[in-house]
């Protein structure tokens, strides 16, 4: 069987995390939490499958958790989006963006992807034979060159792929970039997927801007969130899409043959557990300590760093220590001082190396001390 | 935006699932069981949110489900497969019939679909640019026409489709149906994905014979396989591919950008569940019962049959009562005598209308003695 990715291995996450556990080494490379989710959601889920809830959800999602979305965009950034046919519930921000992609990108469309890019988002293209188009973010705030992104643009280009808050980097999106990005497409026959999975964590009092909070954005955008990385359950594998109508639309033609449905009793739980918006809210407060104590830690480690702005990952820099690769590094970190973390290089197409590495600091405040303590002895 | 499956509305699933809820009709339609699942499994799943097993589960599963199945095809076939490299489980069986269409289709290739065939498998070829080509299975008993197979292959063709126990018509493949598909391709680039879902529910002393049984065949088979069907838990959305190691790790490399992974819990508890064989191993006799008991009844109604040989569908012929359409008829039962069925041109690329009706009969006893009854009035 030839390959239909030949240039593709097993996922950095999984070759990272798998390295971390051969050599007992602190996991902070793969970005889950290390603490796990509150006690009462796993009861709701409990009960509901007690009650019975264990064969398919509708296809779209269950209403209730449908409708619990539409109210939360419509309290915290006052958007309207229609549960019945604009808010649909899919297995994770993965399934959400690789049916976005899927439902928009066609043989020859040019996709501008802005890098460092998430992993999954260039095979999902590819697959659907679309061309992935790079632009680098400016370094050292991986903030938005908008003049490339323009230059980018040509009569092909049918899509761009955001990140906000972004990881692997943390930049957190501005008005300001809403506006260019705005004109930029305003009479394009040009669509969008947001990928704002981090949307709940943002820090310094930034405040997360959806893409959807733009009308002229609106109307082109394919908004993917997660439930993993809000209620720290990354594996049970629930996310979601909102999108205008039309859009939606295609979207659930897509979704409906790659997974159909996703967990019944899941999806009931967590419309309970949303009923109370505190249950979201305290995310910012929450990760902001532990970004504080992780960057106050970095200062006793020979990396340099700016706080990251957003997500629960934490970029730091080492080319002035040495020339080895950051995969390398990273590689050599896990075994020798125990604290895994992802090589920068691996977002980038070529694997263009900025000697950057990557932690994720969503663990407990003494895995982080523990962490921190070994990352001080880094040479 | 432009649809990319421009043919495509709604399922029938949903269509008729919702017709039945909307005239509180018995919903004999979309397939899955009308009772609950073990409370042990339930149990289990709950147990295993407790003790935190919340986070993302490895890429192609947890291993100690991957050995369960290993030992289940070890043990019922007679057949090796390497739970490191050869099996994977995915978010239900329609991610595995996507997963491995792509891993497969290339643009331009061509496909063998047995019709009447299930709804998801033409979708999942298109959209990776493939050409589904149509064989029509023999009426009225749904075997293979061979010749017929043999003149659809051209040098173009990639894959087969294969269904045993066939959805929605019953037939189960026999051993002279595998050795003659093994003569066939065996020479040939030819792949095959073999729909399995329902590998545990077949009839009358029939056998379930999957196709990696044979060894030429198991060499180029994507098997899939659901939980959902077999523990009564559609809703959970659990699934798994088997396949050599060549063909798992191309599967492996579309599954990880489609849903990366899925349910930690569900999948651990079902580990847990699955070492009691019996678990899986009563199915047959318990849906015999029920396919007998609604056989016997069908008697008392004006349908024409013949008693199905696995799955958990039955489908009934209606040509000498009237010429309505059966997507007309399958919504005239729905609205007059409240019972809801699947109209099997909605398997036919051309809707087809052989006046043919599909029944799901993976419901309490009283339901379908009820079923019985109104269908009894059917005109
Ligand atoms: C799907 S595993 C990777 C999790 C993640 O989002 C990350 O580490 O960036
Ligand atoms: C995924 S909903 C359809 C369930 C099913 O397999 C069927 O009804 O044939």
């Amino acid at each position: 069987l030839l390959s239909k990715l030949p240039h593709i291995g097993t996922t950095i996450f999984t070759v990272m995390s798998k390295l971390a556990t051969d050599h007992h080494a602190i996991n902070l490379s793969q970005g889950f939490p290390g603490f796990d989710c509150y006690p009462y959601l796993q009861d709701l889920v409990s009960e509901y499958m007690r009650k019975g809830y264990n064969q398919y959800a509708p296809m779209s999602g269950v209403p209730i958790l449908k409708n619990r979305l539409a109210e939360k965009t419509e309290n915290l950034y006052d958007v309207s989006f229609d549960p019945e046919t604009e808010i649909t519930i899919v297995s994770g921000a993965t399934e959400a963006i690789f049916a976005a992609v899927t439902a928009v990108v066609r043989r020859g469309d040019e996709v501008i992807l802005l890098e460092p890019a998430y992993d999954s988002y260039a095979p999902a293209i590819e697959l659907n034979g679309g061309v992935p188009v790079y632009v680098s973010l400016n370094l050292p705030d991986f903030s938005v060159d908008w003049q490339k992104v323009k230059d980018a643009i040509t009569d092909k280009t049918r899509l761009i792929m955001i990140n906000t808050p972004h990881n692997p980097c943390g930049y957190v999106w501005t008005q300001n970039d809403l506006d260019i990005l705005a004109e930029l497409i305003e009479d394009e026959d040009i669509y969008l997927i947001s990928d704002e999975v981090y949307e709940h964590i943002t820090f310094d009092n930034r405040n997360h801007l959806p893409l959807f909070t733009h009308p002229v954005l609106k109307e082109k955008t394919f908004t993917c969130g997660s439930f993993g990385k809000t209620f720290h359950i990354t594996g049970w594998k629930i996310g979601y899409c909102l999108a205008p109508k039309k859009l939606s639309t295609e979207f659930r033609k897509i979704h409906q043959f790659l997974t159909f449905s996703t967990s019944t009793p899941m999806q009931y739980a967590l419309a309970d557990f949303m009923k109370e918006p505190s249950r979201y809210l305290f995310l910012n407060e929450f990760y902001q300590k532990k970004r504080d104590l992780f960057c106050e830690g970095l200062k006793q480690t020979p990396f340099r760093f700016s706080p990251t702005q957003g997500s629960f990952f934490q970029v730091v820099e080492y080319g002035h220590l040495s020339s080895e690769k950051d995969f390398d590094l990273a590689v050599r970190l896990t075994k020798e001082i125990g604290v895994a973390s992802i090589p920068i290089s691996a977002f980038y197409h070529d694997q263009k190396d900025h000697k950057l590495l990557r932690f994720c600091f969503a663990k407990d405040d003494e895995v982080l001390e523990e962490a921190l303590g070994q990352l001080s002895k880094a040479t």
